[in-house]
């Protein structure tokens, strides 16, 4: 055997065990149900692009944190930094896909975060975006989709914040980067800031007095006509969105009692496609911030409880060598009959240790066959949570898992 | 607007367009219902490695075949290459997972691939281990779980070729590798190759004639047990599988009519976690390949034709502005009902433009609700299908669905 060597997760990495897996799965499941219930369909795109494709599309904290490199055959290269510029490469490079385009993306990213603040460095983002369609009803259905997607989570109260980016106005970049902060730095640093960079601090002020503009009152009456009470959306006339790209709606969802942020940001990015496909083709979506929901979810005990049981239902133990095959007999009909079973793999290990293993993986039924049982066809039927015991004929087994 | 940029994607890499995707999500959702029947849960590690973790282990090809860099912070690191490694480092790594421990893995592998072969640079494994158990118990239900997997997907005709690694004996290393190529070049040229690096020709014919080991015969009697027929286990003495960290069981699944290779291999490796854990941990699995699978089941159209349909099973169209509320009601009723449904984006687009719409997405149902059906609090149900229009009162129309 050569030397040992150390076993270790890089910086910002993460791995999932079992228990946290299974509570990825059930996000992502619950997320897809909702975009597929809404005429949105998957797509995947590389984890790795040329670097061409990425580089410049989102800003200079993005160029710096993307994972590039030279490939082995001398190509530049990026980790995917998001899943909007992969899409936008996709329509320019599919011409025979069918406008409007709807589509959800569930994969990773990779961004050379400061893993100071709690950030990582591999994340899991859930997108779900319409290309193609400039109409209100698409920014409706976009910010209906995403409420939807937060109450099938469970999440009981929750803020729409919706803004439109023309608010902003002829001072929209510079002022969006500054009011961008609000919340992190309040007002009064970001009247500092808009003096020291020429601007007259009464811009906040007007900002915050602002009556919705045209675009988000129709947006909202259709939101509330696709089933989302109203009193969920606020205007919020310094909501900015950091991203250069956004043109139209903006909007961020707010869960009650999670106060590290939004779970859910998004809004229309017009002119973003047209970087690849020579010609303006409208288009709006939202992105998850999926570490967040996992941590408002657990916050909150929004994970059902069965979700801590091993996702195997029973544990078939083996009494000895000799009672082997009786076993296996079980363990076949219980998995024949669509019951997730486990035969414990080792003839030769006491039963205390079997119970053993069964606990620490939280299985919620044992099934013990020895001498007396196998003689009557029965099986001793062991429920680990109240260690209570019965016992039930073989054939009847299938039933007390139903 | 910038120059355009050219969108395209890297050689080797592939985006999965809805279609391809919905096929892929099938696959992936068969698989982890048997693994998850089986007692196997879910595990994720991270896409990015330390190098030294990774390197070494594949042999010089995988070495040369790996994705290797610098990150932003001087760490030399390597995309993930398999799954195998990285699940020796996680029980390493985690000192409390309860073992034995099973655990599936289905996750993207980078690899820098001669192209030319039909070969993939990013392509998705589906991983079923056990670790921790060195029982026959184990070999058997390895194969079993990968066994009732390839049913599950639809093959009728499949064969299980499997082997003991130490039927090899002395000679194990470099007479793998070349009896490795038996099925590529044929018997005459292994002999040659036997020969040239100085071992006896007869070697192969030796092995050819080799009867089954021990355990070979308890694995074969185990599985018979777990529910699979005898008939469909094949001792294969001069199957090698190519990697060096096999110490007993070997086996390959091949499924009839499809003659690029097998979909299924795996076997024993009891000194590979060892590397990392310091001390000898038993262990054994198997990877599909996922490729391989989706290339055989598009063969053998074993993909359900309602795949072929757009996840989107009703169309809601909007006939005017004027109706527009009228077709948001609908659409929420039947999203409310659980029903994959769509409003059409513009409601100044034609309805004839909307047809044709439904039509290129194969959506299964159109809804139009005109002057007269909104009179009547009715609905135009439009089969795609079969052409046929029928009149639906709009509080029967879920009925229609279910």
């Amino acid at each position: 055997m050569k030397t040992k060597i150390e076993p270790k997760t890089l910086k910002g990495f993460r791995d999932f065990l079992p228990q946290e897996a299974k509570k990825r799965q059930y996000v992502i499941d619950a997320m897809k149900k909702v975009f597929e219930l809404y005429g949105f369909e998957p797509l995947e795109t590389p984890a790795l692009e040329y670097e061409d494709i990425l580089v410049g599309k989102y800003g200079e904290e993005g160029d710096k944190l993307m994972y590039r490199f030279e490939d082995n055959g001398g190509r530049k290269v990026a980790l995917r930094y998001d899943q909007t510029i992969p899409l936008a490469r996709i329509i320019a490079q599919y011409q025979n896909i069918a406008l409007p385009f709807k589509r959800y993306q569930i994969q990773s990213v990779w961004r050379a975060e400061n893993t100071q603040k709690g950030r990582y460095r591999e994340f899991l983002q859930c997108d779900a975006d319409i290309v193609g369609s400039a109409s209100v009803l698409s920014d409706a259905e976009t910010i209906t989709t995403a409420a939807k997607s937060v109450e099938a989570l469970g999440f009981k109260k929750y803020k729409i914040l919706i803004n439109d980016r023309t608010i902003f106005g002829e001072f929209q970049k510079p002022v969006i980067t500054m009011v961008d902060k609000l919340k992190k730095i309040g007002a009064e640093k970001v009247k500092q800031e808009l003096k020291a960079k020429g601007f007259s601090p009464k811009i906040l002020n007007e900002l915050i007095d602002k009556k919705p503009t045209t675009l988000v009152e129709e947006i909202i009456a259709a939101v509330e006509q696709m089933g989302i009470d109203k009193k969920l959306l606020d205007f919020e006339p310094t909501l900015a969105r950091g991203l250069d790209y956004y043109t139209g709606l903006i909007f961020e969802i707010e869960v009650d009692k999670y106060n590290a942020g939004s779970i859910c940001g998004g809004g229309r990015y017009d002119n973003l496609i047209g970087l690849f496909a020579g010609k303006q083709i409208p288009a709006l979506g939202f992105a998850f911030g999926f570490d967040r929901i996992i941590e408002a979810m657990n916050d909150q005990n929004l994970f059902p409880t069965t979700l801590l049981n091993s996702i195997t239902k029973v544990l078939v133990t083996v009494f000895s060598s000799q009672y082997l095959s009786g076993s296996l007999k079980v363990v076949s009909t219980l998995r024949n009959a669509g019951i997730n079973a486990e035969i414990y793999l080792d003839e030769k290990t006491g039963l205390e240790k079997q119970l053993k293993y069964a606990d620490k993986k939280n299985i919620s039924y044992v099934v013990i066959i020895g001498p007396k049982e196998k003689e009557k066809n029965t099986a001793i039927l062991r429920n680990m949570q109240t260690k209570q015991q019965e016992e039930v004929a073989q054939k009847e087994l299938i039933k007390k898992f139903r």
